[in-house]
């Protein structure tokens, strides 16, 4: 069977029609329930997993804002496999290669894997097909749509805390390991059977919090939750390198050519080094033009929190902070907007934040000449990523600009089909390379906005020949046809299916 | 019958015993229900008003946050005239001069009232004998106490909402309305059987609020919900009376020599002149002495919003903003923390914020010789004011500071006895003049801390006689002995009655 982007899909799976298909459904939702009672307090993570009950069959999970430096999922694990329990599916919204889930693989512990990022041993067990069940790659929105609409039932949510107060109110903003937004962990908190916080700083009463006790069953404090070093970064920087460099200045121009550089303005780049000198260039576009925009969002860094308090954009809507200054900012002001990857990112969400956005910065691994981009797998098919915010911003936003070098390690980043599809072509507006910039040419409004550009603009066939010609046609990589898993759009449709190495 | 401070008090009334007596008692909790209707939105207030089939017998209420600019309850006031409904309980959180019920109290459509500090026409109606029931004045955390233990009940609670999003929910940051916190309106949202917003600018999607739409039942939009003239001041100002100075001087160095200057201090001074003097001396000190406190709280100045941004202060915990700056700090600072007058100063609340404050510094209309306190009624025995939060923070603070001039229109402060106990002695620990200050003889521990004192530390018997030698010994007018309402004590106790002018 295949689906409309040519794609070969399993028999019996919804199949991915087009980016605009969710707005034919109905939105579903489970009841998510207040409790009545209180919350109970456990002695010690292992105390509050026996008393949770854990067998085959379940579904647990965990937000990923503690990211590297996460210990939490990590001692879960340990209990999984002391305890022997096998047949559990896993649903963290990020796997980060610091997390020990390879060995659960391998012994059957776990055989079910839905997240929206993955990287590191466990994607080596799963493309060698270890997996017993399947891996489901979910952009962030849907990751938050399929939990609250019950297509993801979660049995328990173990959700590391920076802090909680002795209601259960829990806070990522205070406390050593505080990480700031925890917008990921919010579809848990609310829609999970079982909802266990875990901190390392239990506190009198939280002045805000972001989880509820409400949804609360249980609460545990361990010593550690996280390494403060892999939690946030002390700074993200902007890319020194000349390459990427000229990309993010000729973004900017662009952004200021399509008109987008105005009042009211609103965009979303990522923390990639490329990213950020967009952002940077942008705020400096911004400044001379004396613009004041409306917001920023996604996972932010000190660039954005500069931007916020230089009054470039009256708001930031974060999902996850990803260095101290977003922290610092999450904590003190009230325009730094913790929300969650529902309001973020959702499609049945109303008025979602992405469906806001007018511009938003993306990265790629592949890029094909229909526009459909992969940050799934790299050109060997072995996952290397995934969706986060990817096909929901791209979605969402009025213009969708992926910023690129032309190759990387001599590798062209232009296809003629990527390896797997993330993220549709019809999304894709902008490909911005440091040789030349192409538009999707379904977008004739952004072509007759740069008739008269001083930017570089060509096919995106031509910039696949130029940079043929640069590295050579590489050879296009062959993977087995064992289904190990599949990608899923935001609506719960399959985009693309995952498949073994060879 | 008489209560332990020797004061009438109707039979059948709860006397008041001390300010501990709370301590023996359980808390009362009726229960809150959130709403799982859709918030309905009405074309008119007087729609709203009918849909309420408001009738004899009923209590409704409001919250005093737009202060003397406030059009709300003056339009439910008119509509109460036109539809000539009699025989309503009305429940504000402040009665302003500018609210226009005079009329409904010598009509009867008021026949009852409940507030914590009343001032102008309406307190002359009542002081005439012309309100056919009650007036019970209450303290701030007293008001919060009644009505979420079902001694109070509210049928209709008319909340004015500087800002309403599409789903129900209300903000006092945003809007041409706007003014700051709303924490007076939050017992009556949570408790009153229906509520009603309203509103002069609606929007989509509020980011924070503090009014759950939950707990809304309709909300109505109206051309303007206020003056913002009257709502809040532009600025509030210090004192330039030399006597105001003086006595703001001389408390700011008792509070450093009882050692209340110190790492984690918190205060609260009120928005009066003399007030925001001590507060700007004692925010001297600690720049001089690199002190750290931990919090101010009450009603909030631009004077505190300083000591935030300085550092001075870690946290503010607002009730209500007095000006424009404290608004706009409030709209943007996650540490100028919003909080309900239950978690204010409700007696039952667990920690409320006053029970955490080192030194509260507070008025007094009169005071007398067993540092009973007056911000009631004037020595005439006519209403002028209110407890307010006095008697709670009072009560809360581990030490009490009046500050007042020696006599004021040349009348002495100090009595024999209070016309009206708002606040009683055991509660109060200093008295600061212009000529001297008194302490309580019952709070050894301070006068051991001021053995060495530089300041003029007489008995408050002494400042009595050097007052009458001032002004002379003053007349004391006698009111008739018909009550005419109540001064209830923050636990529901009755502290004082209130008798008809001669």
């Amino acid at each position: 069977m295949k689906n409309n982007l040519g794609r070969n899909i399993p028999e019996g799976k919804r199949v991915f029609i087009s980016s605009k298909e969710y707005l034919h459904h109905e939105r579903h939702l489970i009841p998510s329930k207040i409790k009545s009672e209180k919350v109970r307090f456990f002695a010690s993570l292992e105390e509050a997993f026996l008393d949770c009950k854990i067998q085959s069959g379940m579904t647990l999970s965990f937000h990923h804002h503690l990211r590297s430096g996460d210990f939490v999922i990590n001692q879960i694990c340990n209990l999984l496999e002391q305890y022997k329990i096998q047949g559990i599916s896993l649903a963290p919204s990020s796997i980060f290669p610091e997390y020990n889930i390879a060995s659960l693989i391998n012994s059957g512990s776990i055989n079910n894997i839905h997240t929206s990022y993955l990287n590191g041993p466990a994607s080596e067990a799963i493309a060698k097909g270890l997996l017993k069940g399947n891996l489901i790659m979910q952009t962030h929105g849907g990751r938050a749509r399929a939990i609250e609409s019950g297509e993801l039932k979660i049995d328990v949510a173990f959700l590391a805390c920076p802090t909680v107060d002795h209601m259960g109110n829990g806070s990522g903003a205070y406390g050593k390991s505080a990480c700031g937004a925890l917008g990921y962990g919010m579809s848990d908190l609310m829609y999970a059977k079982k909802v266990i916080l875990v901190t390392d700083n239990l506190v009198d009463k939280l002045d805000s919090y972001q989880f509820d006790h409400g949804y609360v069953d249980g609460v545990v404090k361990v010593d550690s939750i996280g390494d403060p070093s892999g939690i946030v970064s002390g700074t993200t920087r902007i890319t020194k390198d000349p390459v990427g460099l000229k990309i993010a200045s000729d973004s900017a121009k662009l952004i200021e050519e399509l008109g987008l550089l105005k009042n009211g303005m609103s965009m979303q780049t990522g923390a990639g080094g490329i990213s950020l000198a967009v952002a940077d260039a942008v705020k400096k576009a911004m400044i001379r033009k004396n613009i004041k925009g409306d917001f920023a969002s996604g996972g932010i860094t000190g660039y954005h929190v500069d931007m916020l308090k230089h009054n470039l954009f009256a708001k930031l809507y974060d999902v996850q902070c990803f260095d101290l200054l977003a922290v610092e900012s999450f904590r003190n002001n009230k325009n730094h907007v913790g929300i969650s990857a529902s309001r973020y990112a959702n499609p049945y969400e109303k008025d979602p934040i992405v469906d806001k956005l007018d511009v938003v910065i993306l990265g790629a691994t592949e890029i094909d000449t229909s526009f459909n981009v992969n940050v799934t797998t790299d050109s060997f098919g072995k996952i290397i990523g995934g969706s986060g915010g990817h096909a929901d911003t791209a979605n969402g936003a009025f213009v969708t600009i992926i910023t690129s070098a032309l190759s990387k390690a001599r590798i062209p980043i232009i296809k003629n089909a990527v390896t797997t599809i993330t993220t549709p072509g019809e999304d894709i507006d902008v490909l911005v390379t440091e040789r030349g910039i192409a538009i999707n040419p379904k977008r004739t409004d952004l072509l007759d906005l740069l008739v008269n550009s001083k930017l570089t603009i060509l096919k995106i066939d031509q910039l696949l020949e130029l940079s043929h010609k640069i590295c050579g046609v590489p050879k296009t990589p062959e993977n087995t046809d064992k289904v190990i898993g599949y990608v899923e759009y935001r609506d719960g449709s399959i985009i693309d299916s995952l498949y073994q190495s060879r």
